[in-house]
Order: structure tokens, then sequence, then C-alpha cells
């Protein structure tokens, strides 16, 4: 069972994450990409959802031809956990790649 | 250049496609679709992404887990069209085979 983040910890994360914007309400943070095109946004979230099947935790998220929009959180934990962090660091490392705006 | 379907034609593709429920404000037409895992629900949206990107015409969707919601018009005729009936019938054939609920 993994833990929900401290005010700290999630204070940290944010702050090492940059680009993502915390929902305090859900307790989950959100980010959007806009890639060239949808075969670059779907090669994107194919990418993205090796990593998370991988590790068993999935995005919530949606997509319109070259956005996606992806908000992660813990249900089990009742809000952020170290899960989404780590998932946020590698779509970060992701979407680098692939020329995310 | 796609033309919006007429009344008529609206009403006889709603009751053709029978799963799907039109949004008037939009004029776009909204089903979800539920599957074993993401497993199953992501192999169902890289299916569904090579019809789009083969058709050009790409749907506005979400994803939670196993479950997918798609909503699809066609912004360039301002509402839906035949392009959007026709990604529907594939997208309805995709799941049937993925065994969606």
């Amino acid at each position: 069972m993994v833990e929900r983040l401290s005010d700290a910890e999630r204070k940290a994360a944010l702050l090492e994450l940059g680009n993502w914007r915390h929902e305090a309400g859900e307790d989950r943070i959100v980010r959007e990409f806009v890639f060239a095109d949808f075969r670059v946004a779907f090669g994107f979230m194919t990418q993205v959802a090796l990593q998370a099947e991988k590790a068993g935790h999935h995005p919530d998220w949606s997509n319109s031809y070259n956005r996606v929009r992806i908000g992660l959180t813990t249900h089990d934990a009742g809000g952020l956990s170290e899960k989404d962090v780590a998932l946020a660091r590698a779509i970060d490392a992701v979407a680098t790649r692939m020329g995310a705006r």
C-alpha cells in the first residue's frame, strides 16, 4: 500500500517537476502536452501506456488531435503518492523526446 | 469539404448506430466503452487511432484505466458529418472484437 505524500513531500515534488499543476480538490497533478500532429501525440501516448502498464499505475488522460492532457493521482492512497511523481518524471522524459511543446 | 448532416440524416444515423448518444449543444455523438483492463482498453485505442489516422478524422477521447469515452464531431462542418458516422461504425466493430461492454 503506497502512502499519500505529506505537504512537504508534495511541495518538493511539485518544485522538482516544474510543469505540472496541482489540483488541490482531488489532490492530483495535471499537465497538457502539444505535439506536431495526431501521429506524434498518439506515439507519445503509446510510450506512456507501456510505462504505465509496467509500473502498474495508470493516468487519467484525454486527447484531441495533437493535444494530450494527463492527470495523475493514486486512488488507493486518496491523493498524490510517489507513484505519481515517478510516472510524471517518466512522462516528461518521453514528452521531451517526442518534441512536446 | 464535408457537409453537416441534415436533421433527417442525423436521425437515421443515430438509429443505425444505436449505442451512441447525441449531444445537441455541440452536435456530437458520444459513447463510453468498458474493457477488461487497461491493456485491452489501450489496445482498443490503438486500433481506433490507426483507423482515425487512415481516415484523416480523429476522435476527442479520454481514458481512465479500463474505460474509454469517445466523442465525435466534424469541426470543419460545424457538427456531425458522414465522417463521424463512418468512424463510429469502425469504432463499434473494433469494440465488439475487443470484448467491450
